[in-house]
């Protein structure tokens, strides 16, 4: 039996898993019991300890375990494609029906296969620094049609992948509550600032991108051996303070309107896991300009996307309350990426900026064109005109105290395992 | 003889020595003949090893120097400034003139006090996360002036300490070479950019300030608690790449034009070197607003600035061929900051962002009101309109490969002796 043909587990909860099945065998960092943080796979309901099951690997494969000993997978991330891959040909084998193998691992039972839901996931990595891009065209537009209705999108939006560089030390995991931030605000049809909670606080649905190996400084990643400095992926939510950035923002970007907390969901998931669902680069609009040579790649342009199905759910402490189902705010696609994540690399190191392994980027706000398909409440409510109504009765315009949001990912198509990336939560507390 | 009045130090070359007599003390990380860094103080010529003095130290300033002993300054930084104060005491007595420790430190010789001269130098501490400010009220308003002539100053200038997130994987010590950029570009009278090396590279003038003591995620460092929180002071050079920044920069704030290298000095000056050289607020001109109160403290407002003079030399490879002594750009002083470091503390925290020990901060560019006194070529030569003629007979309206920039800073006041930060020098190279 071949790898390739290896589509069901021995472990029984993984066939047919909504986000986990055997086909996508994603990187976490989890604990049991309150001991020291462990590198680990999830597979179903569980997740395999590589540290446990080290034995059961060699070569190229146990390289890649050995580099999770520290409970971090910043060393397996720099390792590069080569070692993941290998670890994920073993895992296929170690895990997948007719395993020679499945005895001695089940043999070990919770040592080496715990219950995801006995255990407490942690960060995957020590993030060095984080890059917020801006590449979901339909989001630029939407945002940009706010405030410049005839000229939304600035001129150098489609030559230049804009990105800005955001606060490492507040991304937290998915489930940490989120603080709602305090500062000052420019009250409508006032000249002078006054200070306190913000009252405009939006949640972005972004995808998140972890950086493998990384450069120098003052060498440059070429397009090319993008995928080599990708390790993977995850969702973000990148919190924002609407009416603290509307204030703030000038003339050197958002600052404290984000920096409050940046949520991530806890499973990396790899670019093997997403190589199914990879799609060509749009076509782009007739009279677009074509990218600048660093940002070109035949590879990257045929199949450099990817088509991710990406959900964000409200649920209120009222709709808790009264066991209403979340309501759906965003059904959108990373297919509304204007750039490539290889395009993203090439670019914020064209200039010699040193990549390190750990490293995150969020894409950037990644909504769709229509009503439906919008990734922040700005877009939605129109900037707070159009409230939203939900199940409960309540309206919202801008999150309030007690409301959940949820970010979810998928991948489906005809002949394959669907996938998913898990969740991405974080609930909204009072100001202190 | 109590320690106020001990002036001299029995490490004779730090007597009059222009940075570092015994009133300074600046903390830093060297090494010798290749070992591992180590955590040491510059007094006059020499280095005194913390660790390798470790017996000469008790009660808080024995954990102070044990702070250190990991050969990065970040756990130091940490201790707040009980232990820094008192490390700074007893350092006082022990080099002092007079000092009955004096034979028994003088017997281990370089074991404990190496030559500089003979040292390597090194990041004093691990940098999580960079955040540059803009609190440059004069640089802020001659950039506005290039753009908009009638109203230089935003809106939010006078209310909001504007700040931005930076790169922190690419700050490097005085000394590493600066690699001309490439990037994007946009041509004069043209709509569609080019790609290549920079051809409008600037330094800029700023002080460094290191973080102390961190906060928790969600809370805030109040004005009066900043003390705590700021662990010392450098020089730092942002250097930047205008032509890239003028095309990149909207809406999110400079990227690419700022994260291939950020140049600081390496050693920590701290607040109690500094003290003697505090400095009422400069009065707010009348009709400027009082801060809002969440940036007000009356011991901030009457002694949160500092009387610092700051010092840009140009030195070309030409210059350097024919001896020519280097090229005063800049002769500029901190007075210029319309905001206090313990401002900027409290309100980078007043989202509850979390600070971290080892973060760095940047003021920003600090320029003067008049000719001499601005922070960058941009000012000088505005924006490359009038070029500044040198003694080799050169102009420059922008850096060129093989000019070094060197910044320096000295604190003067009658009765008191001087101190200075040493250098952050960096000489551009050709692009790769």
């Amino acid at each position: 039996m071949t790898q390739s043909t290896i589509t069901r587990s021995w472990v029984a909860s993984a066939n047919g898993h909504a986000d986990f099945p055997l086909q996508n065998l994603p990187l976490g960092v989890f604990s049991l019991d309150g001991s020291a943080p462990r590198c680990g796979v999830a597979i179903g309901e569980h997740i395999l300890d590589l540290q446990a099951a080290r034995d059961f690997f060699d070569g190229e494969a146990r390289r890649a375990v050995d580099a999770t000993a520290s409970g971090q997978l910043n060393e397996f991330f720099e390792l590069g494609r080569g070692p993941r891959v290998a670890l994920r040909e073993r895992l296929l084998e170690l895990l997948g029906e007719g395993s020679n193998l499945q005895d001695p691992l089940q043999a070990l039972g919770a040592k080496v296969l715990p219950l995801a839901a006995d255990c407490q996931m942690h960060m995957p990595a020590k993030i060095n620094d984080y890059t917020d891009f801006y590449v979901g065209i339909e989001h630029a537009q939407n945002v940009g049609k706010l405030f410049r209705p005839d000229n939304p999108l600035l001129p150098n939006y489609k030559y230049v992948p804009i990105g800005y560089h955001g606060r490492a030390s507040t991304i937290r995991l998915s489930g940490t509550e989120v603080r709602r931030p305090k500062g000052q605000t420019l009250p409508a049809g006032q000249t002078e600032p006054t200070f306190g909670p913000c009252a405009r606080l939006d949640y972005e649905l972004e995808l998140g991108i972890w950086i493998g190996q990384g450069n120098a400084m003052g060498d440059s990643i070429a397009i090319g051996d993008a995928a080599d400095h990708i390790a993977g992926f995850c969702l973000l939510n990148d919190w924002s303070a609407r009416d603290i950035q509307a204030w703030e923002y000038q003339p050197l970007g958002p600052f404290l309107s984000k920096s409050f907390i940046t949520s991530i969901s806890p499973w990396v998931v790899t670019a093997e896991a997403l190589e199914p669902f990879r799609k060509a680069q749009p076509a782009r609009p007739e009279g677009d300009p074509q990218p600048l040579s660093y940002l070109l790649d035949t590879r990257d342009q045929a199949g450099g996307a990817f088509d991710i199905e990406l959900e964000v759910l409200l649920s209120t402490a009222s709709m808790r309350e009264q066991n209403l189902p979340a309501h759906r705010l965003t059904l959108s696609n990373t297919r509304h990426m204007y750039w490539t994540v290889a395009q993203m690399v090439a670019h914020h190191s064209v200039n010699g900026c040193q990549l390190q392994a750990g490293d995150l980027f969020g894409s950037g706000t990644l909504s769709g064109p229509q009503a439906g398909q919008f990734g922040s409440l700005l877009e939605i409510t129109e900037g707070g005109k159009k409230p939203i109504e939900l199940a409960s009765g309540e309206v919202r315009k801008f999150l309030e105290d007690g409301d959940e949001i949820i970010l979810r990912a998928r991948c489906s198509r005809d002949g394959f395992a669907s996938i998913g990336f898990g969740e991405c939560r974080g609930a909204v507390v009072a100001a202190r």
